[in-house]
């Protein structure tokens, strides 16, 4: 097969131009770039130009036999970015298919390429003057619209579960062949509107997986609304927490809280507002509770910051947001912002600035304000994400160990050589299940000498992601190896507890269905039955690979 | 195979008991009933007691390859009941499978069995004071919670999708296999709070499908709302229904309406109130247009009557409330109900169901209340569906042309013999779209000489489902075949134009991917995998047929 390999090449090169295959050590190794510290070489990268490329090159990589791995992006730093799970992998890039194909603003949805970046989708309803928002993430600007929803990525505003505003695909199968979702004619007037189509909902089945390439899909918009406010709450004591969240749980139950809402704690909020401060390390490898407890005072947070929006009609935005006044300000301070406070905002933001070196000014700022320069400084950037204009500055916190500067601009934290892995498990939305997490990950960080980082991400009203993050020096070997060593043992212990892993990486991807051999196995035999040779991504989310016992 | 049929039959009730089988012709007469007209006799009907008896079954109707058709209860009445799509089944009836397994009400959620009714569930939650409500149809209190989920039936409040609220489920497979969804260990905390699991979703392939015997569900249950309100109004010109399904579009997206909102036209509202006015047809098969807006101005209705719900915390119904009544009332006659003015109205009716000969009394009443007492009549019936308490008035408008009484309990039209056929589309939800379904579908209703009647429901802010009911005597031969007819003819013509059927009945299931062949394709290569003797339900929405080329 080996010496097949530059044939298939060439094959491939004559479909998308030799210019849009990549087979030099240098292109090669820059696609095997992560935040983590897992690192894969594929033997080539291509960049197809239409679906109609996408299904003749898997035709090639089946008859050749080569897997290919397919990347809309491929900017899920944190998580194995582009690589393959093996070594030798042909990875497919589908950033060239960009194309805003239809915005139907009557029934609110779009029509999109994989290529189509958050921004660009951002710019095009701002530029043509459409009152529509597409949801984002606080990732990069430049990262896939349609790969963040088939990861089952999440934004911030009602329409924040990417995946569940998935409406039509058109895939492209092993085989070459071409399917769309719906059960319907090509005449269909609802595939992008009615999401079950007819006969068997397939959608789910092209996320977190490999049976098949997503070339389109219809994706809903939330239509402006008439209002909208962003809250924040401070959580004076961490033991709170539990009970924060229970009343989050009960206001989302209840329909109050329709959008997601984020709780960082106080190392994750450190790391959107400075880089790490080795300087109080004191001969440890992580901060100690009285050092963090000095840092938090010294940038005015508390121990959890809980943020979320409230969207809708004046009145109602008026009554939910009266709501969350009487369920969360007992915990602390509760601040709401809408677009005339942020305007407000900015203004002082720009003259406290250009003050800053004056101390009693400052000063009064502070007590004014209840906040740092440094806190109110990430407010600009988070509340456009709110509204669904993404921004590079928060994914800024992937620099958060890195000894160089982090950049304003052009954020790569891979190509910066940033140390961030992501574990994400799903928790029950209960103050005692978010509890016992905590309980569980919390000493395993102290035992590999990390600072304990974690972001609550209500995403319905009976579920939470725990986003645990592992910031590490990544130059740095020893700090890398236990880096390591820590993601292994969170993933396992949690997993063992019963928190699945709500997305995963390309370290753990082969593992997760570990506890389902059944489930493991009907996907296997579906996956031979639509790609024998399994050229897909094999392995991918646990399929396409033997199941395992427990 | 014929031959060895008695010898699984056999096999079949060392499993289940022979009381649990059914083989006699009269039984199986008694299962090939249905509203419409399609007849299918079964071979026999098995009761199984368990989930592992189902997997038993399932082992040795694929030793003698004898296709199962599963059903829960089977009274989707007018789409074929318990009926396979040939002669010759074996129909699994899951009725005697009714646990209640848990009930999470922290959580909001239930694990039910497959037998469990939409009554039961309501029982149980009102009889163990747990405040949560299960959304149910406006059919038959004895109908199955998953059985109707699987087939993506619909209620009336904001959990009204009630495939879109089942998570986690446990599923035989042809093999005998047990897989649960979710891609989670046993031990998982989130197998029914987290939709999409680990991995991906695969619930969508086992609702209006035939790739597993679902025999364990979680459902999500709606926590009772502070406020309800009810509201209804009942559109004076039906030129301008267009403009209210717009409205009520935009009044959904701005997520004011969050529940789905039913339209029903004169005839369908008739048929809840009046059996057929059999003495009005002057000759004809169907009425003239006088003589039903004489009826309609005798029952006091419109020509469409528009209604939904409203829920939320009191300030929120408060502020909805508003919204809707400044978008609405142009319309014509707005009304809303509360709890308050239901015991009101309740009282009301009682006094004048008592009174009713006196005809002044009428006459003052009539006027006050802006109904008749046929109208009004229909409103303590429907109220508590919209506050998920099932009730088996509403489902006797199947008897709309029966010539017997209609019953008000234990009511059965498919034993009864009244005549009832559904044909259910999907259209975007604009007035334009819903306009030209009505445009196609009426004048087809008049060529074959029967009433247009219909319903639209808001099934997301982006699709209605125009849920066609075909009222016929089923007793008169010529009734049946024209409805026959009728329906083969609707069908047709609105997959042409692009309405893609939403549900269908036994008479159109194996054509129903006609129109994509790939898609079919797909589903027979995956189904082929995994129940290789095409033992569950062969054929059913056009799985395990070949497919056809457009």
């Amino acid at each position: 097969m080996e010496n097949l390999f530059p044939e298939a090449i060439k094959k491939i090169g004559a479909v998308v131009g030799d210019d849009h295959i990549l087979t030099r050590t240098n292109d090669r190794e820059a696609h095997s770039r992560d935040t983590s510290m897992w690192h894969r070489v594929c033997a080539a990268v291509v960049y197809p130009g239409t679906a109609a490329e996408v299904a003749r090159i898997v035709k090639i990589a089946a008859e050749y036999k080569i897997p290919i791995w397919t990347y809309s992006k491929g900017k899920n730093w944190g998580y194995g970015a582009t690589m393959g799970y093996r070594d030798g992998a042909l990875i497919l890039i589908l950033e060239r298919m960009n194309r805003i194909i239809e915005v139907n603003e009557e029934l609110a949805y779009a029509v999109i390429e994989p290529g189509v970046t958050q921004k660009q989708l951002d710019d095009y309803l701002k530029a043509n003057n459409i009152k529509l928002w597409a949801d984002c993430t606080d990732s990069t600007t430049e990262g896939s619209v349609i790969g963040n929803a088939l990861e089952r990525g999440f934004g911030y505003t009602p329409y924040w579960d990417h995946f569940g505003h998935l409406c039509g695909l058109e895939v492209v199968l092993a085989n070459g062949e071409f399917v769309r979702t719906g059960g319907g004619a090509e005449n269909s007037l609802t595939w992008h509107t009615h999401k079950w189509g007819s006969g068997p909902y397939i959608e789910g089945l092209f996320s977190q997986s490999n049976f098949g390439i997503v070339t389109k899909a219809g994706i809903w918009l939330l239509p402006e609304p008439e209002s909208f406010n962003s809250f924040t709450c401070e959580i004076k004591d961490e033991r709170d927490l539990p009970a924060v969240i229970d009343t989050i749980r009960r206001l989302a139950l209840d329909d109050v809280l329709e959008s997601n809402v984020h709780m960082i704690n106080d190392v994750m909020f450190m790391a959107q507002m400075i880089q790490y401060p080795y300087d109080l390390l004191d001969g440890k490898t992580y901060l100690s509770e009285d050092t963090r407890a000095a840092l938090r005072k010294k940038l005015k947070i508390r121990p959890w910051t809980v943020t979320g929006g409230i969207y809708g009609t004046r009145s109602q935005v008026r009554a939910c947001r009266h709501i969350v006044k009487s369920g969360l300000s007992g915990y602390g301070r509760l601040s709401f912002l809408d677009d005339r406070m942020f305007g407000v905002m900015k203004a002082l933001l720009k003259f406290w600035k250009k003050h800053q070196n004056n101390s009693l000014l400052s000063s009064v700022l502070r007590w004014a304000t209840g906040g740092s320069l440094e806190k109110l400084e990430v407010i600009p950037h988070i509340y456009p994400i709110f509204k669904g204009t993404p921004g590079e500055f928060i994914v800024g916190f992937a620099y958060f160990k890195s000894r160089g500067p982090r950049p304003r601009t052009n954020v790569d934290p891979a190509r910066d050589g940033a140390g961030l892995i992501w574990l994400a498990v799903i928790s029950p939305l209960t103050g005692r299940h978010t509890g016992e997490l905590e309980k569980i990950c919390k000493p395993i960080f102290y035992k590999h000498g990390f600072d304990w980082s974690c972001t609550f991400v209500m995403v319905s009203p009976r579920s939470a992601v725990g986003l645990i993050e592992i910031f590490y020096e990544k130059a740095n070997a020893d700090e890398a190896s236990r880096a390591q060593a820590l993601y292994n043992e969170l993933a396992e212990k949690t997993v063992a507890a019963g928190f699945q892993q709500y997305r995963t990486s390309i370290a753990f991807g082969d593992r997760i269905l570990n506890g389902a051999p059944e489930f493991q196995r009907l996907m296997n035999t579906m996956k031979a039955s639509i790609d024998p040779d399994n050229i897909i991504a094999p392995g991918r989310y646990g399929i396409g690979l033997p199941e395992q016992q427990v």
